[in-house]
């Protein structure tokens, strides 16, 4: 696929590290899920790639524990999106991406590319 | 909510991390969820935030190949448990609630709260 | 369980580090799917510990966002194969394994392995 991820793919990165936003599967912001939003953001922004980890249960800044065994339906699931790319464009990201990620815990840490290339 | 949870979220951490420890999502303690246990402990500890993300397939110490494909219900699946607070405070309460963590595999690694207040 | 794992959980790691590929819930090789090949490869090494992290929307090389809420099946989602070991091992099985890692984002992050027995 042409455009700015596999350019950035191909393009070492100095820093690389990991950006872990954790929140509520159901969040929305502007009626869309804020999970799809931020990583349909972090295409649109070239970054490295974006996953969505499944919780089945947890707590965060609220307090609450949610947990998959007390509910019928997956609502209020916890989830983890993971972003890797450089550290600074990560901060920026997160900075200019703030209706997304106000109030929440978001984690950052240094990693390793393995490359079998080299 | 009230409660340790929303004091230690405003109290920036001064070394923060990430504990994560590696179980079966059947396993017991005292008739309980392990699982449940540590994020219920984890709470009651005021401690930043915990998450419980579902694995499909995995060994640990028992070298055992546990998966999704093979078995019609979710038994003996692997999770993994993390947890984010001052690193200090995760080893503490790893030690502390021992009985949940023995023989597992349990790690702990530093990483930065990126915090678009500042 | 016999054989290179418990000797392996038993001997404590210099540099133990988390190794971490993303990939695709159905990527195969070889006819067998490719998470099923680097775990039991990751078990067959000696490694420490191995799980399959599920997902449920992202994106990675190829640019393409794959997310349970497009699909009836859990058809190309993503997954995270995640792997604890020293360090230095876990680049060499990445090496020796260039068949299963080839052109996916593989991560690799020092961390710190919580022993109670100390």
């Amino acid at each position: 696929m042409a455009g700015p991820i596999s350019d950035a793919s191909v393009t070492p990165l100095r820093h690389p590290g990991r950006l872990t936003v954790y929140l509520c599967d159901t969040a929305r912001i502007d009626h869309h899920r804020l999970c799809d939003v931020i990583v349909q953001r972090a295409r649109a922004a070239g970054l490295r790639g974006a996953t969505v980890l499944r919780g089945i249960e947890g707590f965060g800044r609220s307090g609450d524990i949610h947990t998959t065994r007390l509910l019928d339906v997956s609502d209020h699931l916890p989830a983890a999106v993971v972003i890797v790319d450089d550290e600074e464009r990560l901060r920026e990201f997160a900075h200019r991406n703030d209706d997304c990620f106000h109030g929440r815990l978001v984690t950052l840490e240094s990693l390793e590319i393995v490359d079998n290339s080299g």
